[in-house]
């Protein structure tokens, strides 16, 4: 059975796009902890990052890094950071979080955000990402 | 002004030793979330992991999914997280945290590990590293 990420890659589950090449899936996570609070994932299903080939961990690591100068340069934040848990669902992915403060860091403080303005930070991003 | 981590990799501050190359150290975070909690920084002074040159970012994760691997055979974890944060110290520090639950990544609940506790962890560590 497919993974919800994987579902989400393949556009049976709708998500806000942020970047997309053939290996790698960027979009924004619907319960975010700050504003632009980003998700980057392999297509290949792998539960753990670490257990990623080194060629794809490596890959994925320089597709974040385009995401996250994307999400710099569209979100006024301090710094964008960088988390990799994996404790809820078995797909890897990479958070990455436009911070203010450690608390951004947490997950546990969450945005509330409505489909308007997903859309349009989505598109704001991608123009950066694309620009 | 070096930074604490240069002082760290300098060894004008004493740290446990888990990793070293040209370019990169990795040491025992001494206000563990978790046993284990590691972090790998680069020898280069920079503030912000998307700031280093691609190339560095490159070679740095790469060092530090290989002190992941060591960290994974050493301590019973249900995996290895990753974070990137850097609110506090203006040298870019990845730390790596085995993980048995989401508090693990919270950076709230600390650990205590005496110095006998620290140096025979590290040990163990480098030798899974080099080994």
């Amino acid at each position: 059975m497919s993974t919800l990420f994987t579902k989400i890659i393949n556009k049976e589950i709708p998500s806000y796009t942020l970047a997309e090449d053939d290996n790698f899936y960027a979009f924004l996570d619907v319960n975010p902890n700050a504003k632009g609070h980003a998700l980057c994932v392999p297509k290949v299903e792998e539960d753990k990052l670490f257990d990623l080939d080194e060629s794809v961990y490596i890959e994925l690591m320089r597709f974040s890094r385009k995401v996250a100068k994307a999400l710099e340069k569209t979100i006024a934040c301090k710094r964008v950071g960088m988390a990799v848990v994996g404790l809820e669902v078995p797909h890897v992915h990479v958070h990455l979080i436009p911070l203010q403060t450690m608390d951004d860091m947490r997950f546990q403080k969450k945005v509330e955000m409505d489909e308007a303005a997903f859309k349009a930070l989505a598109k704001e991003i991608r123009d950066n990402f694309n620009g």
